[in-house]
């Protein structure tokens, strides 16, 4: 496959000069804005011939700068400086080649005073859903004839269902209800791919991680437009908005890819290599050069070709997008994709020009290791490491972990392990020493590439609501799975298809509508009011989002944590056994002194002798303590 | 427990004021040394009533700048201060009451010019030995009438076997042979204890962890003179001495205890509280206090009392005896036991005591934990703790436990599972960014208190021999437990004892010789052979020690590693699994460029074909690596 890129690169590079009439039909970044503090924009011209010719921009406040010219023709990178003083209008880049003139014109705007670029904290609770599985509000755009995957049909666990921004826009509602003040949608930038062939499967892009356009949100999920009215409409609710952003790589069908500006755009094979997905190469001292280049510069699968972030012209590019995007849309957040198979000096070089725009943007990538010290070099952390990551957080995969490890164990024998069930949870947390701020990293229980929640701990609604109250209760921000409410279940065995599927009265046509209480069962609505009951909770209690944590080591199969601010202190009081038990509190004086009684946040009750508390089997208290 | 012991204390301080005629019976140090680096000496001075004396000295470069008396009036603490000029003699300490005066002589020496703190570094292996149970060079000396335990009786596997110093000493021309060079024994100093009562046992304290009298080695391993001895040999024969060191807990029938200094000389309980075992407390930023008490002030067991390193006279009373220990023996290096129980501000302060006077010295405790990030807490290394460790060394437990739980895997599916196998050795090191310096790291794959090496391998000699081989060759200073080379084997249950047995050959009647290729078996033989070629091999190869190493991700259950160095270049090739493989070694061009052919250092074979490595089931090839 990389050959065929090489390929087609060739094959542009070799038209003779001149043999085609020289236009501009694309600019990347499709417009900018005056008054950004990244005020240098390297703005990529593309067209036939377009690098043959003669730029100049003669626009008061706008100065070219540098023409750079790259092994293919068809492009050129213009680099503008826009002073402060530039005011919005149409920027005329004029190209000459001999007498004939190109002239496009590229928008210079005024920036405008929307609410963007919040963060999350731990005040949220974020949402993660399929955009193409969640809701379809728009059946008109469900599939297009002129794109490279034609088809949708709901039928096909691997084909588009339909799933649009004006369905999700529709059931803000319901994430309200529910309590979630964040959401996070798997990415909407157009993914103009085709189908590809796996485990002997055509399979669609609807996961949207092969980017075919940066600039364009893929047009079945509504564009650009819908985009943009989903995240004022959000704002205009109180809740914000996640974007999932992905830089490693990009669909085989991206418009580039067609035409590769030069051959260092990808990492470059001899033949076809995967990336190795481990890990350890990066961290490791004793590291093999070529094991470090497989696991940064392997493709991650044969159809999403590995972008060269050393390649100062697709660095540039992502980070003007990165930009474009929050400034444009207005998102809250940063989501992202494959972190730590990036080269992370772009990343942090990413990451600052965002904190820089948006100080209060939160940044947080999809590292998939298995150890702390792994999970540290990606964040912001006390290690001092030869490379130093300036990324405010990450997702919390070592938590994620041990909170499912433990849980299967909750109501065996494993209980009470030394190092098993609520263990694993207690000393994962118990090496937060190494980030410099763990309260920053998003803790999740599940997501669209892992076993459902529900079916990871064999459906048992008991783990499931101790999972569900560690993971809303504990340090972190926190996330949770569409669905999971809902006690959507399945594992990825066979297809990640079936943790995918669709939101039960998001669709036409749908028997069920899970979206109300009438259309849920009693135990779906028992799982819904507990999330809600939480969430709103967490929502409304500072105590969770800016309070400290300080946990007990467990003892007999019962984990004991604390959540403690002026504002208030709240325990949380698993026992993880399956029998109930009684559990005297003097070992926790140091958090519980002067409280005299205690309210069940999860039923309300008053329990008004602190000294013994009664736990049932395989239930997580969540404890309001009172003078 | 710990009520008996206050009590004690009161029943001292109540004596009546002069009632018992005022002497000195003890003074601890016994002696110190003229040109010390560490010239204030707190001299412990013990007598009846010697607390109410008022203490002179006469003595030209020595000058007592405070005499401190505690809660006991039994104790005085002086503290001296010896001048570079003073001569060496007799110092007398005079005290006085009244018309009474009390004169206690204590000796200044010279500082002899014999080969001392050593230290051992990779070029190092260690051969880990308790002496009760290695050889028996003095059966005159195997019990004591006199003794809180008189009992000596091989016949009981929890009672002394009467193996001493001299009995060791007598085959370091055999660990000399294995390729050894540097001897580490379990305490040799005086365990005057009784016979305690565990699980229905009654167990003497062989295993020496228990202090009774810091200034005395026990006089059945053959006393001071029998040590003193024992080193001087050793040094003579190219042999270094690593010294076992205690300072988180005493016996509860050392003589302080009968009487003790004052109630802060231990730590105090309300009612006997054990120490939890538990790392995290120590290094979780959400830990609660009385965890972190539990961990280091709880007791280790009930009969080893838990001493109070915050005390001042505590700590001067540690630290000097450690400087007094190495000037005195002149042993090379310092193994510290159960380091992690130590409050470790004191440890840092004893650990730089001792290399501000013996720069060379190394230092490497017990923290026997489970994660990186707590292993590395107790040693220098790169995380950004509150505490910040001194130690230049420590054990690698976390090494050990990836070793053995990753050979176990060998020749099963798991050999190349995803994070199996030699997947766990090669994560395990991958982590070692952690550390200021991993090759500071002792590492072993057995001791005194694990299962024997071959029972935890299934008495699989393919299994033995492949983590000799990672032992033997990989970073870090090998230490091995005694008879793990004549494959002795056993596991902890039903009890310790069981991995304590006797050397076969080093007692008086013993059938078989073991310390004889006569007397060993083919297997014994063929095991003795392999850690001796290899150990030698290290031995007389700096490569080995001092190069650099470097890893490759394991691939198909095939583990590949270099150690490399100007001096030359060493691959490990270990296969993993059960099947003869064919190994291309492209992917090792980083270090294998250039070179043409090697030499199986086992077999002394010449490969001539370096292209592809034919790699026998379940094995590891070490090959140096030749032009």
């Amino acid at each position: 496959m990389k050959k065929t890129l090489y390929t087609l690169l060739l094959a542009a590079s070799l038209l003779p000069l001149g043999a085609a009439a020289q236009s501009i039909t694309r600019l990347n970044p499709t417009n900018w804005w005056v008054g950004m503090k990244h005020n240098t924009v390297q703005v990529l011209v593309y067209g036939p011939q377009a690098g043959t010719l003669t730029y100049t921009v003669n626009y008061p406040g706008v100065k070219l700068v540098k023409t750079n010219t790259v092994e293919n023709p068809n492009y050129a990178f213009l680099d503008l400086i826009i002073a402060p003083t530039a005011k919005p209008g149409q920027v005329a880049l004029v190209g000459k080649k001999g007498a004939k003139t190109v002239t496009q014109n590229w928008e210079l705007k005024a920036r405008d005073n929307a609410v963007k670029a919040q963060g999350v904290t731990q005040a949220d609770f974020i949402y993660l859903a399929m955009p193409d599985r969640f809701a379809n509000g728009d059946p008109s755009n469900d599939k297009f004839a002129d794109m490279a995957d034609p088809s949708s049909d709901r039928a096909q666990p691997f084909l588009r269902h339909g799933g649009d921004l004006q369905g999700a826009s529709q059931h803000l509602d319901y994430l309200k209800e529910l309590g979630v003040t964040a959401v996070w949608f798997t990415p909407v930038i157009e993914n103009n791919q085709g189908l590809t062939d796996e485990g002997g499967a055509k399979r669609s892009a609807y996961h949207g991680y092969g980017f075919t356009d940066h600039y364009t949100v893929d047009k079945r999920l509504g564009g650009n437009a819908a985009y943009k009215a989903f995240v004022q409409k959000a704002h205009g609710m109180g809740l914000k908005v996640v974007q999932d952003a992905v830089y490693n790589h990009i669909g085989n069908n991206h418009w580039f890819i067609q035409d590769l500006p030069m051959k260092s755009w990808l990492h470059q094979w001899p033949t076809y290599t995967n990336t190795s997905y481990r890990q350890q190469p990066i961290t490791d001292p004793h590291a093999a050069q070529i094991d470090r280049r497989v696991t940064l510069d392997g493709w991650f699968v044969p159809f999403l070709p590995d972008l060269n972030q050393q390649n100062p012209y697709v660095a540039n590019f992502l980070i003007q997008h990165a930009l474009w995007t929050v400034e444009n849309f207005g998102v809250d957040a940063w989501r992202i994709d494959t972190y730590m198979y990036n080269d992370q000096p772009f990343m942090n070089r990413c990451n600052a020009a965002l904190l820089q725009e948006y100080p209060k943007i939160h940044i947080f990538g999809e590292s998939s290791v298995t150890s702390i010290v792994d999970q540290a070099y990606y964040v912001r952390n006390k290690i001092d490491f030869p490379f130093k990551s300036n990324q405010p957080g990450g997702l919390d995969f070592v938590l994620e972990n041990a909170m499912l490890a433990g849980l299967k164990e909750v109501g065996t024998p494993g209980a009470t392990g030394w190092d098993n069930g609520a263990q694993r949870v207690y000393q994962a947390l118990a090496q937060d020493a190494v980030y410099q701020d763990p309260t920053k990293l998003v803790t999740f229980i599940d997501n669209h590439d892992h076993n459902r929640f529900l079916s990871e701990v064999g459906e048992d609604v008991a783990k499931y609501k101790m999972g569900l109250t560690w993971l809303l209760t504990t340090r972190g921000i926190p996330s949770m799975y569409y669905g999971t409410e809902i006690l959507m279940k399945n594992f990825k065995d066979p297809s990640d298809a079936e943790v995918r599927r669709d939101f039960p009265g998001g669709f036409p046509g749908d028997q069920q509508n899970k979206f109300t209480a009438a259309g849920r069962t009693e135990a779906e609505n028992d799982a819904f009011r507990f999330v809600s009951t939480l969430a709103n909770y967490r929502r409304t209690h500072p105590v969770l989002s800016s309070g400290q944590l300080m946990q007990y080591l467990p003892e007999n199969g019962q984990y004991v944590y604390f959540r403690y601010a002026d504002a208030g202190t709240v325990m949380v009081a698993s026992n993880t056994t399956d029998k109930a038990a009684s559990l005297p509190t003097a070992r926790f004086s140091e958090r519980m002194a002067g409280f005299t009684k205690a309210r069940n946040v999860l039923t309300g009750e008053t329990i008004s002798d602190l000294k013994t508390l009664q736990l049932p089997a395989k239930t997580a208290l969540v404890l309001e303590l009172m003078k």
